[in-house]
């Protein structure tokens, strides 16, 4: 399969989750996954969900600017940098954010292994 | 030794080394290497190389807002994401920019296997 289409299919996969139901993110992580969010570094699949369902906000919406994949490694596993915005219910402007994910291959299905999210401050 | 530590001197090592002499990055990659910048894919050490030496600019500056780091696997390797500005000699504006290095070890050394590029546009 096209990585290219792997790595947009997730991507347009993981953010509409995102925006739907973020408890929904959970099968995407498995318990050595880690996530970097602004810094503050949070392993396993519920305690990433925590985090990400304790945001101070509720409705949001990503708007993806540009996604790019490589493969990480002999074994399978793809790196996805993604650039986009963020736009939050109420707010009159979006956040821009870059986020790469690391996926890896278990038995043929991806999950994220590595999570960096950064807030790109004007 | 502390990955935190190992990919600060990293990228301090970098990215210093960019704005001084772009072909003495060189000797951070390899045949294997993949750059992608700005969607552009390129591979080898010799052709990365070619890419950032032929920017249309000569004299550049990055500056470091954020540097976070995770392992990516069991095999030692460690994912380095950037972000900062780069301002180029003579404009007014710098440009924002987010950047991921995965670096791979090969007996002890580090050299960058994976590098994806972008511009945060404003």
């Amino acid at each position: 399969m096209d990585p290219d289409a792997v790595a947009k299919a997730f991507v347009e996969h993981y953010y509409s989750t995102f925006d739907a139901n973020r408890t929904g993110l959970v099968s995407l992580y498995q318990e050595g996954s880690m996530l970097t969010f602004e810094g503050q570094k949070i392993q396993g699949s519920q305690n990433i969900v925590a985090k990400l369902t304790s945001l101070p906000f509720q409705q949001c919406k990503h708007n993806i600017t540009t996604v790019d994949c490589q493969p990480s490694g002999p074994a399978g596993g793809m790196l996805v940098f993604v650039s986009g915005n963020l736009q939050l219910a109420g707010e009159q402007h979006a956040l821009k954010f870059s986020q790469m994910f690391h996926l890896v291959s278990n038995q043929g299905n991806y999950y994220v292994f590595n999570d960096i999210f950064r807030l790109n401050y004007a």
